[in-house]
């Protein structure tokens, strides 16, 4: 490239900053003008064709008309590019052992049914049975009581509760820990499942060789006062689709083994179980809230709740 | 920030760039490694918050839904940070004195009427009148005889004819340069006027305290065997708006003296104007055809009304 040419293409990305220069609020400055700096530097480097920015705003275009008040692309566009998880990863800072956060996803509904210690997720969602199990524990290892755990997941078909359309309530709890920080529920076992892609995601998926499945996984968000709130999930250990999540939630951290129990094997709580089940243990380390922090409790959208992907 | 945290977010961007490492095209994953790379650091660099996240995917969704036939929401947005008129900047290298490019704007229309050197836009456009004469020549000098010369402008009030909604052309035309190059025509004094500001992009250009309004200019797109097609436009020297053009169409060779001509001054072609006119001479250089190159030809859109030449 010419010295002109490098410094009429400089020249213009300093007009664009200079131009956001008088915004108000020096957060909204800061934000617009690393953008600018960012994507001005994408579109150099890799010398953006006109056809491939028409691509892109058709793509955009495409995104925004598949989004409904049941479909979300933009989000399900920033799952895929990982921007959810570092946006998540940025706002979870990691403090000692605590353990690792990963998205929310959009199946997170308020006021999930109370259910006591040993208790089962109601609804009968289908699936094999998994006994859960763990304590709560600040990162100094002291246990934390009373935490609230709220934990929900898809069926034995990969389908939550909000998915079946009836308004059940299927494959969600709250509990809270007891006096030494344990908990312990009935759930079941985690599945994989797609993410939707019938819209441009999922064009950019299989024009990229992905897959658009998500890795086996049960959600957990717990909150106790003074500690940092945590969204995450847990994994299952030999899922097919660990390495290759579509929305790259997975830590390894998080991968936790559900032993499998053969039938007749005695169960937690002298529950009869007729086919096979799982255990799995998760001990839960929950971070301090620091002063000033960026509250991770999650924020509901514009239709107030959660948007299926 | 600690050294583990530092780590975790890159082991996140290091998974996603793997995760599209089986992209089949190399063009496409070189675009799209490169977008997780500079999206991830602005993420990361920002401290992006979870809130400003979610106000991220509303302000696409909001440029989504405004979205329709008529209005394009994301092209406003590329051209208020800068982005379209970067891609047109890396898609027309500086070559010698080459008339330096600008965007085409959503106003072009195929088929403007043909008139001879010296005629009238047709439709009579409300105005003051404009002559506007030049020569186009190639890099060395060489006068283009047989350029095809496509020019449009917005009427005084700062409508293109299509915003009318009556069907009628007006504010257009086509020209051919004679056997010395040589074209002239008689236009109308371009005035300024604003981009559609009632959407997302509007709400963005008043948070940070820009204006929605786009330099006096009229538009050129000039083509002829062998030689680079241009797209560009003139600027008003004087106008209020040049140094916060919205779109940052503006480059000060593509700015001119308009000439303001008292009224009864003896006007080309005989032509008699009873009030005051102006005369702009813009004389134009294009840049060799390179091989291989990316074509400037202006592509159609999802609509198909953009001419391909």
């Amino acid at each position: 490239m010419s010295e002109e040419q490098d410094a009429r293409e400089q020249a213009l990305v300093e007009q664009v900053l200079a131009a956001f220069e008088g915004t108000p609020s020096p957060r909204l400055k800061q934000l617009v003008q690393a953008l600018v700096r960012h994507l001005h530097a994408f579109v150099r480097e890799t010398r953006l064709t006109t056809e491939e920015w028409e691509a892109a705003i058709g793509f955009l275009t495409a995104c925004g008309h598949i989004t409904d008040d049941r479909r979300q692309e933009f989000i399900l566009l920033s799952d895929v590019l990982g921007l959810s998880m570092q946006t998540i990863a940025v706002n979870n800072e990691a403090r000692g052992d605590a353990t690792e956060a990963t998205v929310l996803g959009p199946f997170f509904t308020e006021g999930a049914p109370e259910i006591p210690i040993g208790g089962e997720l109601p609804g009968g969602a289908a699936g094999e049975p998994c006994w859960v199990e763990g304590v709560v524990t600040d990162t100094a290892g002291a246990p934390v009581p009373g935490a609230r755990i709220e934990v929900w997941e898809a069926d034995a078909d990969g389908f939550y509760d909000v998915q079946y359309g009836d308004g059940r309530t299927a494959g969600r709890a709250c509990l809270h820990s007891d006096d030494q920080g344990r908990f312990a529920f009935w759930g079941v076992t985690p599945t994989p499942y797609p993410i939707p892609a019938d819209g441009p995601v999922g064009d950019l998926l299989r024009a990229t060789g992905r897959s658009p499945m998500r890795a086996s996984h049960l959600h957990f968000l717990v909150s106790a006062e003074g500690l940092r709130t945590l969204v995450t999930h847990i994994f299952v250990r030999g899922c097919a689709y660990l390495g290759r999540d579509s929305v790259f939630g997975v830590k390894e951290s998080l991968v936790k083994d559900f032993v499998r129990q053969e039938p007749g094997t005695p169960a937690p709580g002298g529950r009869r179980i007729e086919g096979p089940w799982t255990r799995v243990r998760f001990d839960i380390v929950l971070a301090p809230e620091k002063e000033g922090s960026d509250a991770h409790r999650p924020v509901p959208d514009a239709s107030g709740d959660r948007r299926r992907r």
